[in-house]
C-alpha cells in the first residue's frame, strides 16, 4: 500500500478591510506569503468600487487557479461592498463559517462581524472577531477574558472556544474629541502619534476613576489643574489618558486570579496593562497581528479543492 | 425732630460678561430701569479693547454721577479684560465683596470666580457665583443643594448662606462634542435649539446610566440602536441627552426628603426635573434670571455714596 499524500490546499487571499485602510496577504497551504497594505478603506471607495480596488491589489493572487479570497472588516458593513449581516453570539469558527456571506459562490466572501445583546441594547464588532480567533489559535485558548482596546475597546468573553458576549467602550474616541474639539484642547498639546507618556500622571488618573464618582465630573479636573499651573500640557494629556482608561476598567468584572489577554498596538497594551495592574489584574499581552492567523483558521475547511 | 430720608443709593451699572456675548442692566435704587444685549463676548474683544465695548454699550450708564459698574463672569479670566483672582470658598457676599478686583479704584469692578479644593483637583466657577446669590436671596434661603446645568453644569452646596463646595460636570459639552465630532452624530439628526424632545427616550437614558456601568459603553448603545434601526434619530438624540444627564445625576449626594433647585432655561430645568424624579428627588426649578438680583445685593453695600 502506498500512502496517499494529502491533497493541497487552494491558494487563500486574505483581506483586512478597514475604514480608513486596508491590507491583503496571500497564503500557499498554512504560510503566508506575502502581504501588501493600501489606503482604500471604505470610506474612500465609490459605490461599486470594491471588486476594482480588489483586483488591483490582489489581482495576481486571485488569478491563482481554484484561489479562494476571504475578507473581513468594515467591507461587509452597510457603507462596505455588501452588507454581511451580523453573525449572532455565541459564535466560534463555526458559526462564522456557516454565516460568511459569499460575493462570488465558494470564491470570494466577506467574513461577516458579531453581534450580542445586552439588556438595553444590541452590542456589535466587524473585524475583531477574526482578530480574537486568531489569538485563541495561536495560544491554543478554549476559555479567556480579552480587552482588545482602541476607538473602540471591546470586552470579549470566550467560553469552549466561542465568543460567548462582548461589550463595547467609546474610549478611545471619546479621549479624541475631548481633546480636540473641548475646552479641555485649548490646555493640551496637539495630539500626536508618538507623543510621550507620563505614568504617574496617567497612574493618577486611573487610580481616580476606579475610585468611582463620575468622569463626566473627573474631566474638568484637566481643565482646572491646567488653570491653576498644577500640571505640565504634556503630563495632563497622560492624566486624561488614564482617567478614560481607568473609566473602561473600573466597569469589568475582573478577578485577581483570571489574567486579561490585552490584545493591541504595543502603546495601548502598555496603557491597558498598567490600568489592570492598578486594579490588581494581571495581564497576557498581544500584538495586533492575529488576523492573518484568524483567518487562515476560518478559511481551512473550505480550502479542499472542489472536485 | 424730623427724620432723615436715606441717602440714595449710587446708580448701578451691571454686566454678565460670558464668552460668547454679554448683557447689561441699569439700576437706580433697587431697581432695574433697563437691560441690553451685546454680541461682545470675551472671544471677540481683541486685548486691550474692553474698557471701549463697555463704553459703547453702557457709556450713559456710567456717566451718571457717581455710578458705580460691577461686571461678573469670563470677563475676569485670563482671556477677559483682567485677571480677578478667584475667591476661595466657602464664600458669600462678604468674601466676595471682599475679592471684588477694582479696575477703577470704587468705580468699576470685576466679581472674582469661585474656586474650592477637591481631592483630586481644584474645581472653579466664574459668574454662576452671582446667580446663585441671587436665587439665595430671592428665595430667602440659607441651605440648599442647586444644580446650574450647562455646558459644565454646576452642583452647589450652600450653608448658612455661603457656597460650601460645588462640582463641575462636562455633561453639556460631552453631549456636544460626541454629538458633533463622534461617529454617533452620523446617525442622530443635526443639532438644533428647538429640537423636539422625547420624554420615554430621555427616560430609557436616565435609567441605564442610573443603573451604574459606564457611560462609555452606554454612548456605543445610542450607535447600535441606529444600526439595528430600533429607535429613529430624534428618540436616540434624547436618549443620548439621558444618558449622560443620567451618568451626572447618579453621581450625586441626593437624598428624597431634601429637594434640589435646577437652576437654568426653560427645556434644561425640564430634563434636569425629569431625571432627579427618575432617582426619587423632588426639585424647585427657577430661570436663570437671578444674575441681577445677585449683583444688585452684591453692590448694595457699595452703593451708599462717598461723602
Amino acid at each position: 500500500m502506498t500512502a496517499i499524500a494529502p491533497a493541497p490546499l487552494r491558494p487563500l487571499v486574505m483581506v483586512d478591510w478597514g475604514t480608513s485602510s486596508l491590507r491583503a496577504a496571500f497564503a500557499r497551504e498554512k504560510t503566508v506569503l506575502e502581504t501588501r497594505h493600501s489606503d482604500q478603506g471604505i470610506l474612500k471607495v465609490p459605490a461599486g468600487g470594491f471588486p476594482q480596488v480588489l483586483q488591483t491589489l490582489c489581482g495576481d493572487w486571485l488569478n491563482e487557479p481554484d484561489a479562494l479570497c476571504l475578507i473581513s472588516g468594515m467591507a461587509g458593513s452597510a457603507q462596505g461592498w455588501a452588507l454581511a449581516p451580523y453573525c449572532p453570539c455565541p459564535a466560534g469558527q463555526t458559526e462564522l463559517a456557516a454565516h460568511l456571506h459569499w460575493i462570488e459562490p465558494q470564491r470570494i466572501a466577506l467574513v461577516p462581524g458579531l453581534r450580542c445583546e445586552h439588556p438595553h441594547a444590541p452590542d456589535v464588532m466587524r473585524g475583531e472577531e477574526v482578530q480574537i480567533l486568531g489569538v485563541l489559535q495561536l495560544q491554543g485558548l478554549r476559555d479567556a477574558q480579552l480587552v482588545l482596546p482602541g476607538t473602540h475597546s471591546k470586552w470579549v468573553w470566550v467560553r469552549a472556544g466561542r465568543i460567548e458576549h462582548f461589550s463595547t467602550f467609546m474610549t478611545g474616541e471619546l479621549y479624541a474629541v475631548m481633546r480636540q474639539h473641548s475646552i479641555l484642547g485649548r490646555t493640551l498639546p496637539t495630539m500626536t502619534n508618538d507623543e510621550p507618556w507620563d505614568e504617574a500622571y496617567f497612574d493618577q488618573g486611573v487610580l481616580l476613576s476606579l475610585q468611582g464618582g463620575s468622569v463626566l465630573h473627573h474631566l474638568f479636573g484637566v481643565r482646572t489643574l491646567a488653570l491653576m499651573e498644577r500640571a505640565t500640557p504634556l503630563a495632563l494629556a497622560s492624566y486624561l489618558s488614564g482617567l478614560v482608561i481607568g473609566e473602561e476598567v473600573r466597569g469589568q468584572d475582573l478577578r485577581a486570579d483570571r489574567p486579561v489577554w490585552v490584545v493591541g498596538s504595543s502603546a495601548l497594551q502598555t496603557r491597558y496593562a498598567r490600568a489592570l495592574a492598578l486594579r490588581g489584574v494581571q495581564t497576557h499581552r498581544l500584538g495586533d497581528t492575529a488576523t492573518w492567523t484568524g483567518l487562515l483558521s476560518l478559511a481551512t475547511p473550505l480550502r479542499h479543492h472542489t472536485p
